[in-house]
Protein backbone atom coordinates (compact mmCIF):
# COMPACT_ATOMS: atom_id res chain seq x y z
CA UNK A 1 0.00 0.00 0.00
CA UNK A 2 1.14 3.53 -1.03
CA UNK A 3 -0.03 5.76 1.35
CA UNK A 4 0.26 8.68 -1.14
CA UNK A 5 -2.63 6.82 -3.07
CA UNK A 6 -5.21 7.08 0.09
CA UNK A 7 -4.34 10.95 -0.14
CA UNK A 8 -7.26 12.75 -2.96
CA UNK A 9 -6.21 16.27 -4.32
CA UNK A 10 -8.68 18.64 -4.68
CA UNK A 11 -7.07 21.11 -7.26
CA UNK A 12 -8.50 24.95 -7.26
CA UNK A 13 -9.03 24.59 -3.36
CA UNK A 14 -9.13 26.72 -1.50
CA UNK A 15 -8.62 29.72 -4.33
CA UNK A 16 -7.64 28.71 -8.17
CA UNK A 17 -3.79 27.48 -8.32
CA UNK A 18 -3.53 25.40 -5.37
CA UNK A 19 -3.86 21.92 -4.92
CA UNK A 20 -4.87 20.82 -1.44
CA UNK A 21 -4.22 17.76 0.00
CA UNK A 22 -7.23 16.35 1.57
CA UNK A 23 -6.20 13.76 4.62
CA UNK A 24 -10.00 12.44 5.74
CA UNK A 25 -10.01 10.29 2.51
CA UNK A 26 -6.57 8.31 3.92
CA UNK A 27 -8.15 8.86 7.67
CA UNK A 28 -11.51 6.87 6.44
CA UNK A 29 -9.03 4.29 5.06
CA UNK A 30 -8.59 1.91 8.10
CA UNK A 31 -5.50 0.40 7.37
CA UNK A 32 -4.17 3.41 5.68
CA UNK A 33 -4.94 5.01 8.85
CA UNK A 34 -3.38 2.56 10.95
CA UNK A 35 -0.34 2.31 8.98
CA UNK A 36 0.19 6.00 8.77
CA UNK A 37 -0.07 5.91 12.68
CA UNK A 38 2.34 2.67 13.04
CA UNK A 39 4.85 4.58 10.54
CA UNK A 40 5.04 8.05 12.26
CA UNK A 41 5.93 7.28 15.49
CA UNK A 42 7.82 3.67 14.96
CA UNK A 43 11.29 5.42 15.76
CA UNK A 44 9.54 5.90 19.45
CA UNK A 45 7.50 2.97 19.80
CA UNK A 46 9.65 2.00 22.89
CA UNK A 47 10.88 4.63 24.37
CA UNK A 48 9.10 7.01 26.86
CA UNK A 49 7.26 9.50 25.53
CA UNK A 50 5.07 11.72 28.06
CA UNK A 51 2.82 13.84 25.70
CA UNK A 52 1.70 14.17 22.10
CA UNK A 53 0.92 17.73 21.21
CA UNK A 54 -1.92 17.71 18.60
CA UNK A 55 -2.15 21.08 16.41
CA UNK A 56 -6.46 21.94 16.05
CA UNK A 57 -7.98 20.41 14.52
CA UNK A 58 -6.51 18.08 11.71
CA UNK A 59 -3.32 17.57 14.34
CA UNK A 60 -6.09 16.21 17.00
CA UNK A 61 -7.18 13.33 14.52
CA UNK A 62 -3.54 12.01 14.44
CA UNK A 63 -2.42 13.17 17.58
CA UNK A 64 -5.03 11.23 19.59
CA UNK A 65 -4.38 8.04 17.42
CA UNK A 66 -0.78 8.29 18.17
CA UNK A 67 -0.68 8.68 22.13
CA UNK A 68 -2.90 5.80 22.05
CA UNK A 69 -0.16 3.66 19.90
CA UNK A 70 2.21 5.33 22.39
CA UNK A 71 0.54 4.53 25.45
CA UNK A 72 1.26 9.29 26.04
CA UNK A 73 -1.01 11.55 27.58
CA UNK A 74 -2.32 14.07 24.53
CA UNK A 75 -2.40 18.12 25.17
CA UNK A 76 -4.32 20.03 22.41
CA UNK A 77 -2.90 23.36 21.35
CA UNK A 78 -6.07 25.30 20.30
CA UNK A 79 -6.92 28.70 18.38
CA UNK A 80 -7.10 31.52 21.01
CA UNK A 81 -10.42 31.09 23.23
CA UNK A 82 -10.80 27.78 23.15
CA UNK A 83 -9.58 26.34 25.95
CA UNK A 84 -11.81 26.88 29.40
CA UNK A 85 -8.72 27.02 32.05
CA UNK A 86 -5.35 29.69 32.37
CA UNK A 87 -3.46 29.60 29.05
CA UNK A 88 0.07 30.26 27.75
CA UNK A 89 -0.26 31.95 24.23
CA UNK A 90 1.98 32.64 20.93
CA UNK A 91 1.55 34.73 17.88
CA UNK A 92 2.43 33.35 14.77
CA UNK A 93 2.51 34.46 11.16
CA UNK A 94 -0.48 33.55 8.90
CA UNK A 95 -0.44 34.12 4.87
CA UNK A 96 -2.39 37.36 5.83
CA UNK A 97 -1.87 38.82 9.42
CA UNK A 98 -1.07 37.46 12.69
CA UNK A 99 -2.97 35.12 14.79
CA UNK A 100 -2.06 33.42 17.93
CA UNK A 101 -2.81 29.75 19.16
CA UNK A 102 -2.50 28.64 23.08
CA UNK A 103 -2.37 25.55 25.37
CA UNK A 104 -3.18 25.09 29.12
CA UNK A 105 -0.23 26.58 31.60
CA UNK A 106 -0.26 22.86 33.18
CA UNK A 107 -0.62 21.23 29.96
CA UNK A 108 3.02 19.82 30.04
CA UNK A 109 5.68 20.06 32.81
CA UNK A 110 9.61 21.11 32.74
CA UNK A 111 11.24 18.32 31.35
CA UNK A 112 9.04 16.51 29.55
CA UNK A 113 9.24 14.59 26.44
CA UNK A 114 6.73 15.44 23.56
CA UNK A 115 5.81 14.52 20.12
CA UNK A 116 4.41 17.12 18.22
CA UNK A 117 1.62 16.29 15.38
CA UNK A 118 -0.57 17.50 12.64
CA UNK A 119 -1.55 16.29 9.53
CA UNK A 120 0.91 18.12 7.19
CA UNK A 121 3.56 20.73 7.23
CA UNK A 122 3.60 23.26 4.58
CA UNK A 123 5.32 26.89 5.58
CA UNK A 124 5.78 25.70 8.88
CA UNK A 125 3.79 28.92 10.67
CA UNK A 126 1.99 27.17 13.26
CA UNK A 127 4.36 23.94 13.70
CA UNK A 128 7.26 26.41 14.58
CA UNK A 129 5.41 28.46 16.56
CA UNK A 130 4.18 25.28 18.79
CA UNK A 131 7.56 24.07 19.37
CA UNK A 132 8.64 27.59 20.49
CA UNK A 133 5.45 27.32 22.71
CA UNK A 134 6.21 23.86 24.04
CA UNK A 135 9.44 25.11 24.41
CA UNK A 136 8.59 28.13 26.28
CA UNK A 137 7.11 25.94 29.21
CA UNK A 138 9.59 23.64 29.46
CA UNK A 139 9.23 20.35 27.32
CA UNK A 140 11.91 18.48 25.49
CA UNK A 141 10.40 18.59 21.71
CA UNK A 142 11.51 15.06 20.99
CA UNK A 143 10.34 15.33 17.36
CA UNK A 144 7.73 16.75 14.77
CA UNK A 145 5.66 14.14 12.85
CA UNK A 146 3.49 15.07 9.46
CA UNK A 147 1.83 12.83 7.63
CA UNK A 148 2.42 14.87 4.29
CA UNK A 149 5.30 17.07 3.37
CA UNK A 150 4.68 20.14 1.33
CA UNK A 151 8.36 20.35 1.02
CA UNK A 152 9.43 23.07 -1.83
CA UNK A 153 7.41 25.31 0.94
CA UNK A 154 10.17 24.61 3.56
CA UNK A 155 8.48 24.11 7.15
CA UNK A 156 10.45 20.75 7.79
CA UNK A 157 13.61 22.47 7.12
CA UNK A 158 12.59 25.48 9.72
CA UNK A 159 11.90 22.53 12.08
CA UNK A 160 15.10 21.01 11.54
CA UNK A 161 17.07 24.30 11.64
CA UNK A 162 15.41 25.04 15.41
CA UNK A 163 17.17 21.54 16.36
CA UNK A 164 13.75 19.71 16.14
CA UNK A 165 13.51 16.08 14.73
CA UNK A 166 11.25 16.04 11.79
CA UNK A 167 9.28 12.89 10.60
CA UNK A 168 6.84 12.89 7.36
CA UNK A 169 5.65 10.04 5.29
CA UNK A 170 4.27 11.45 2.07
CA UNK A 171 5.80 14.70 0.26
CA UNK A 172 4.08 16.28 -2.34
CA UNK A 173 6.51 18.18 -4.49
CA UNK A 174 6.02 21.36 -7.26
CA UNK A 175 3.33 22.80 -4.67
CA UNK B 1 -8.26 4.82 39.23
CA UNK B 2 -11.85 6.87 38.96
CA UNK B 3 -11.99 8.51 35.68
CA UNK B 4 -13.79 11.47 37.63
CA UNK B 5 -11.08 12.83 39.69
CA UNK B 6 -8.92 13.14 35.92
CA UNK B 7 -11.93 15.38 34.85
CA UNK B 8 -11.79 19.19 35.98
CA UNK B 9 -14.27 21.21 36.86
CA UNK B 10 -14.10 24.69 36.24
CA UNK B 11 -17.03 27.09 37.72
CA UNK B 12 -18.24 30.23 35.81
CA UNK B 13 -17.10 29.14 32.15
CA UNK B 14 -18.16 30.09 30.11
CA UNK B 15 -20.64 32.03 32.17
CA UNK B 16 -21.16 32.89 35.69
CA UNK B 17 -23.33 29.44 37.41
CA UNK B 18 -22.30 26.87 35.21
CA UNK B 19 -19.82 24.25 35.88
CA UNK B 20 -17.67 23.40 33.35
CA UNK B 21 -16.29 20.15 32.45
CA UNK B 22 -12.59 20.09 31.61
CA UNK B 23 -11.66 16.96 29.57
CA UNK B 24 -7.74 18.28 28.86
CA UNK B 25 -6.72 17.15 32.34
CA UNK B 26 -7.63 13.47 31.55
CA UNK B 27 -6.55 13.50 28.30
CA UNK B 28 -3.09 14.66 29.44
CA UNK B 29 -3.03 12.30 31.62
CA UNK B 30 -1.80 9.14 29.94
CA UNK B 31 -3.14 6.01 32.16
CA UNK B 32 -6.82 7.77 32.44
CA UNK B 33 -6.91 8.74 28.52
CA UNK B 34 -6.39 5.74 27.47
CA UNK B 35 -8.28 3.92 30.30
CA UNK B 36 -11.33 6.17 28.51
CA UNK B 37 -10.85 4.68 25.56
CA UNK B 38 -10.17 1.35 26.17
CA UNK B 39 -13.87 1.29 28.30
CA UNK B 40 -15.59 2.84 25.93
CA UNK B 41 -15.39 0.51 23.17
CA UNK B 42 -14.90 -2.30 25.42
CA UNK B 43 -18.25 -4.06 24.18
CA UNK B 44 -17.20 -3.56 20.18
CA UNK B 45 -13.46 -4.50 20.72
CA UNK B 46 -14.21 -7.88 19.06
CA UNK B 47 -16.54 -6.96 16.65
CA UNK B 48 -16.62 -5.16 13.20
CA UNK B 49 -16.92 -1.03 13.07
CA UNK B 50 -16.08 0.40 10.25
CA UNK B 51 -15.68 4.08 10.74
CA UNK B 52 -15.33 6.08 13.91
CA UNK B 53 -17.20 9.53 13.35
CA UNK B 54 -15.89 11.85 15.57
CA UNK B 55 -17.44 15.60 16.11
CA UNK B 56 -15.34 18.79 15.93
CA UNK B 57 -13.07 19.45 17.89
CA UNK B 58 -12.77 17.49 21.43
CA UNK B 59 -14.45 14.44 19.45
CA UNK B 60 -11.45 13.81 17.05
CA UNK B 61 -9.11 13.26 20.06
CA UNK B 62 -11.08 10.64 21.37
CA UNK B 63 -12.04 9.26 17.95
CA UNK B 64 -9.11 8.91 16.40
CA UNK B 65 -7.77 7.14 19.23
CA UNK B 66 -10.83 4.99 19.37
CA UNK B 67 -10.51 4.50 15.53
CA UNK B 68 -6.92 3.48 16.20
CA UNK B 69 -8.23 1.32 18.97
CA UNK B 70 -10.75 -0.86 16.60
CA UNK B 71 -8.54 -0.80 13.67
CA UNK B 72 -11.68 1.67 12.50
CA UNK B 73 -11.67 4.12 10.12
CA UNK B 74 -11.55 7.72 11.25
CA UNK B 75 -14.70 10.32 9.75
CA UNK B 76 -14.98 13.58 10.58
CA UNK B 77 -17.65 15.76 11.29
CA UNK B 78 -16.95 19.19 11.47
CA UNK B 79 -18.77 22.85 11.28
CA UNK B 80 -19.59 24.45 8.05
CA UNK B 81 -16.86 25.44 5.39
CA UNK B 82 -14.12 23.50 6.81
CA UNK B 83 -14.62 20.33 4.69
CA UNK B 84 -12.86 20.75 0.97
CA UNK B 85 -14.68 18.26 -0.93
CA UNK B 86 -18.17 17.95 -1.27
CA UNK B 87 -20.54 17.57 1.86
CA UNK B 88 -23.86 16.77 3.11
CA UNK B 89 -24.72 18.93 5.72
CA UNK B 90 -27.53 19.36 8.27
CA UNK B 91 -28.80 22.22 10.74
CA UNK B 92 -29.38 21.51 14.75
CA UNK B 93 -29.79 23.84 17.62
CA UNK B 94 -27.67 25.77 19.26
CA UNK B 95 -28.43 27.69 22.69
CA UNK B 96 -29.14 30.83 20.44
CA UNK B 97 -30.14 30.15 17.07
CA UNK B 98 -28.69 27.58 14.59
CA UNK B 99 -26.17 25.89 13.26
CA UNK B 100 -24.70 23.26 10.67
CA UNK B 101 -22.30 20.53 10.54
CA UNK B 102 -20.92 18.55 7.53
CA UNK B 103 -19.40 15.38 6.42
CA UNK B 104 -18.25 14.40 3.04
CA UNK B 105 -20.75 13.10 0.78
CA UNK B 106 -18.34 9.73 0.45
CA UNK B 107 -17.10 9.68 3.86
CA UNK B 108 -19.49 6.56 4.77
CA UNK B 109 -21.31 3.96 2.36
CA UNK B 110 -24.42 2.55 2.98
CA UNK B 111 -24.86 -0.19 5.28
CA UNK B 112 -21.32 0.47 6.77
CA UNK B 113 -21.32 0.30 10.90
CA UNK B 114 -20.00 3.79 12.49
CA UNK B 115 -19.48 4.44 16.50
CA UNK B 116 -20.20 8.54 17.07
CA UNK B 117 -17.66 9.79 19.55
CA UNK B 118 -17.70 12.78 20.91
CA UNK B 119 -16.06 13.77 24.49
CA UNK B 120 -19.55 14.85 26.10
CA UNK B 121 -22.96 14.97 25.43
CA UNK B 122 -25.06 17.67 27.44
CA UNK B 123 -28.22 18.38 25.61
CA UNK B 124 -27.64 16.45 23.04
CA UNK B 125 -28.15 19.40 19.62
CA UNK B 126 -24.90 17.65 17.72
CA UNK B 127 -25.20 14.36 18.54
CA UNK B 128 -29.06 13.91 17.97
CA UNK B 129 -27.71 16.07 14.36
CA UNK B 130 -25.35 13.48 13.73
CA UNK B 131 -26.51 10.56 14.15
CA UNK B 132 -29.41 11.97 11.48
CA UNK B 133 -27.02 12.85 9.20
CA UNK B 134 -25.18 9.45 9.48
CA UNK B 135 -28.53 7.76 8.53
CA UNK B 136 -28.91 10.04 5.69
CA UNK B 137 -26.19 8.36 4.65
CA UNK B 138 -27.34 4.88 5.05
CA UNK B 139 -24.89 4.17 7.63
CA UNK B 140 -25.85 1.80 10.35
CA UNK B 141 -25.33 4.08 14.02
CA UNK B 142 -24.20 1.27 16.28
CA UNK B 143 -23.27 2.77 19.24
CA UNK B 144 -22.81 6.81 20.49
CA UNK B 145 -19.61 6.67 23.17
CA UNK B 146 -18.95 9.42 25.05
CA UNK B 147 -16.75 9.71 28.04
CA UNK B 148 -18.53 12.59 30.27
CA UNK B 149 -22.55 12.59 30.70
CA UNK B 150 -24.31 15.35 31.86
CA UNK B 151 -27.69 13.26 32.27
CA UNK B 152 -30.22 16.10 34.15
CA UNK B 153 -29.33 17.55 30.41
CA UNK B 154 -31.62 14.67 28.56
CA UNK B 155 -29.10 14.22 25.60
CA UNK B 156 -28.55 10.78 25.95
CA UNK B 157 -31.75 10.15 26.31
CA UNK B 158 -32.82 11.80 23.28
CA UNK B 159 -30.47 9.32 21.87
CA UNK B 160 -31.96 6.29 23.24
CA UNK B 161 -35.16 7.50 21.83
CA UNK B 162 -33.85 7.43 18.46
CA UNK B 163 -32.69 3.80 19.05
CA UNK B 164 -29.50 4.52 19.37
CA UNK B 165 -27.45 2.97 21.99
CA UNK B 166 -25.44 5.08 24.33
CA UNK B 167 -22.23 4.43 26.41
CA UNK B 168 -20.62 7.02 28.62
CA UNK B 169 -18.02 6.73 31.47
CA UNK B 170 -18.35 9.16 33.84
CA UNK B 171 -22.00 11.04 34.80
CA UNK B 172 -21.87 14.83 36.38
CA UNK B 173 -25.42 15.06 38.26
CA UNK B 174 -27.33 18.41 39.16
CA UNK B 175 -25.58 20.27 36.44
Amino acid sequence: MDLRDAIRTIPDYPKPGILFRDITTLLGDARAFRRSVDQLVAPWAGGKIDKIAGIEARGFILGGAVAHQLSSGFVPIRKKGKLPHTTVRIAYSLEYGLDEMEMHEDAVAAGERVILVDDLIATGGTATAAVQLLRQMGAEVVAACFVIDLPDLGGADRLRAMGVDVRTLVAFEGH
